[in-house]
């Protein structure tokens, strides 16, 4: 168990490679500025569009940038690094410029999400928690649309806290997927921290606890008169149901209501449908019925499309972990230094050269139409640019949008976003992405020269 | 960002359900003792054995347990608790008993990981965080050791911090594929919290800041005049492997040393036996040759099996979130509550019930032979058990092991266990694993009660 998880105290939170090579550049005296593109290489399975989330971390890591005492003393015991590159690391703090696409909208394959122009030393020593944030969070946001996307209008609440990966993506998966538009999660210290709506109801362990089901869904009932949901599979969904009638009615007498029941397990669909004809026989038309167990955006879908009675899903681990496609090839690269655009030619993994911006043309209708990726200095007539400035020499510009405002832009970007790239499963035909003519022939020049004066020499 | 990361601050880093459950308890005054039990329901894809990781943090987390006032103020906010429910929490320490398989250990599908007996609120509030810990590390402690028997022999690195779900498991994936057999990391922190060895070249920027490949090679030479390694794929690996001559030799008439190259796209197998060839050629028989670039099992076994001069692998992002079972099936089930077994009968979701232990047979030549599942106080003949009691009122037992030893530990039982078990594709006969005479009665009585009790009743 570790306590170096504050802001302040992650500047170690790096591959060693940055700092043996910041140990050189330094001892070269190479200290200009570089500029490091941001951007996701290929579209995992059944993905067409990504949703961009983890900047506000980036943010307040760049800006509490630093490294501790301890953090040099550990250093120095490796017996790698002189004494006058750590005492430079003890005073080294961001001082860079940040343009980004802020949090909560929609960007495609080889889109920079994010430009970081700083001194080579300090743009190239934040790489590894840029790429580990900003690819957890928008990796669960582009997870999480789709099961809203698939539950076609009912709310979805993020149940996954135990089998995330980890501490922290608990508490970034229920604030990833609250952008992706989830109406809260499980998980309580995220409510605290980000303010989300946080629910909970009950557990087999506390009906088991009791002598009969009966018992626990009155004492449960006696402790939440307004709030109680009752989780009605321990023994037999149906049975279950029936009994939570028999609750309801002595609430009712009370003056009491029960707000709904929990199915976990067996066929959700078709037990949905049974139970709310019970309910509705006896007259409680109100009980409200939540579903969980194994959900992800396929089963909530396949859920939905046979006919249901369920008001809303729980969803944990498959969409916790994004568990068919856990990870996005999110790379960090290096696309101009010392004045110069540059790239590298490594097999199937060519990076677009130089400072750059993403402009959008959109519909009449305001439908997404297609995006260029340009030169940052390109004006595209007619397109809006995604990218702007958020940092500057170390400082955060402008407010940061709360949680709710993030959530609310996405679902009016998604909207925006024609059905074709939403589609759950199979082929699509991608997002229209080209490059701006200056960008190409930038691109083409570097590429060349770079072909001459490495291959040439060799 | 957030700094509530520190044990004594995780309390609040539970599933809401646990809270409103205990305070259903504390109002109908249940404070009997109960045991829950954590197991794994089934194996995922080509999975036939799991590596014990975790326990550590979950040992420290209940020691440190309490609420904070922050926490107390927040749940007060939510409008759910009494007061004299809250001021409970205020004092609330855990003080169970905990019974586990040390880390490092192997186990199988259904067997007990760990047990924890509490008062029903101590031991129910607990869950989240339970789950969470050794969810992540034995996912990844398997994954590793499976990257570990593809690798045959070679080292192997983990390099997996840009790409693991979030900080939280960038640190314990070092931890883990430690565990599981890795040699190291390259995630600084990690090094420094668990005196992991850490491992770092250079990155393509580092090459493309210099205006030739091979001036980006001497600098990082005259840095490291004894640790470099050279990153050779930039332009084109050959003529990088060319250069990375042309700088060993320059060393070697400094009395320098050049470590080693790295390869890190393309064909790895093939290349790095021309670059073998070519060091060969020129004396250089002991520069060593990396390679790193989208590895996992699978493909370390390709390149492995298809002849390779690879010394060491760098292993990321498939490795550091188990990109094909990013997940277990995991759960902490109500075992036993107030002296009296208990269990549920949701669809395909039934629990062995009470205290339980896991007993192992071992052949002659003490290879694993077969699992029992029995009852705590069983005792089975030349067997031994896997589950030792590791806290005692809320106090940790005994020393708690280095994690060098727990590698150690894990490198020797991964040696007794048949090789048919660790095959990465394919079906295999799973190992066996069978229920105790005693349990099993005990489980087919506490079943038929629950049935007469619960399912006549409706």
């Amino acid at each position: 168990m570790v306590s170096e998880f504050h802001p302040s105290k992650l500047a170690l939170l790096t591959d060693l490679y940055e700092l043996t090579m910041a140990a050189s550049y330094f001892e070269n005296n190479m200290f200009e500025p570089a500029t490091f593109s941001l951007f996701v290489r290929k579209y995992p399975p059944n993905r067409h569009y990504f949703v961009s989330a983890g900047l506000a971390d980036v943010l307040t890591f760049l800006e509490n940038f630093q490294f501790t005492q301890d953090d040099l003393a550990y250093l120095d015991t490796m017996e790698m690094f002189s004494p006058t590159f750590l005492d430079y690391l003890e005073k080294l703090r961001f001082e860079g410029d940040v343009y980004a696409i802020p949090e909560g909208n929609i960007f495609f394959k080889n889109e920079p999400i994010l430009e970081v122009t700083a001194p080579i030393i300090q743009a190239q020593l934040v790489e590894s928690f840029i790429i580990n944030a900003i690819n957890l969070q928008t990796v669960i946001a582009t997870k999480a649309s789709r099961c809203i996307y698939a539950a076609r209008g009912r709310s979805l609440v993020d149940f996954s806290l135990r089998r995330t990966q980890g501490v922290d993506a608990g508490i970034k998966v229920a604030r990833a997927s609250y952008i992706g538009g989830f109406g809260g999660t499980s998980n309580t210290l995220a409510g605290k921290i980000y303010g989300i709506p946080v629910f909970g109801t009950m557990a087999h362990s506390y009906i088991q606890c009791f002598e009969h089901e009966l018992d626990a869904f009155l004492a449960f009932a006696h402790t939440f008169p307004k709030n109680a949901v009752l989780l009605i599979d321990t023994y037999n969904t149906i049975a279950g149901a029936h009994k939570a009638v028999n609750v309801a009615k002595k609430m009712q007498a009370k003056g009491e209501k029960l707000r709904g029941v929990r199915l976990d397990s067996g066929d959700v669909a078709k037990l949905s449908k049974e139970v709310r004809g019970i309910f509705d026989e006896a007259g409680l038309k109100d009980i409200m019925i939540f579903a969980s167990g194994g959900l992800d955006e396929f089963k909530i879908a396949h859920v939905v499309r046979r006919g249901c009675e369920i008001d809303s899903f729980g969803v944990g681990t498959k969409m916790g972990v994004s568990a068919d496609a856990p990870y996005l090839d999110m790379a960090y690269k290096l696309v101009r230094y010392a004045g110069k655009p540059v790239m590298k030619l490594s097999p199937g993994k060519i990076t677009l050269v130089d400072k750059k911006q993403v402009f959008r043309i959109l519909d009449s209708d305001g439908k997404f139409k297609r995006d260029i990726i340009g030169l940052r200095d390109d004006h595209i007539e007619g397109a809006s640019p995604l990218l702007i400035p958020v940092m500057a020499q170390g400082r955060m510009l402008g407010r940061q949008p709360a949680l709710t405002e993030i959530q609310k832009h996405f679902l009016k970007e998604f909207k925006n976003l024609d059905e074709r790239y939403k589609v759950l499963e199979g082929p699509v035909e991608e997002y229209p992405v080209t490059l701006s003519p200056r960008l190409q022939e930038l691109q083409d020049r570097v590429e060349h020269q770079i072909i001459e004066k490495e291959l040439g020499e060799s």
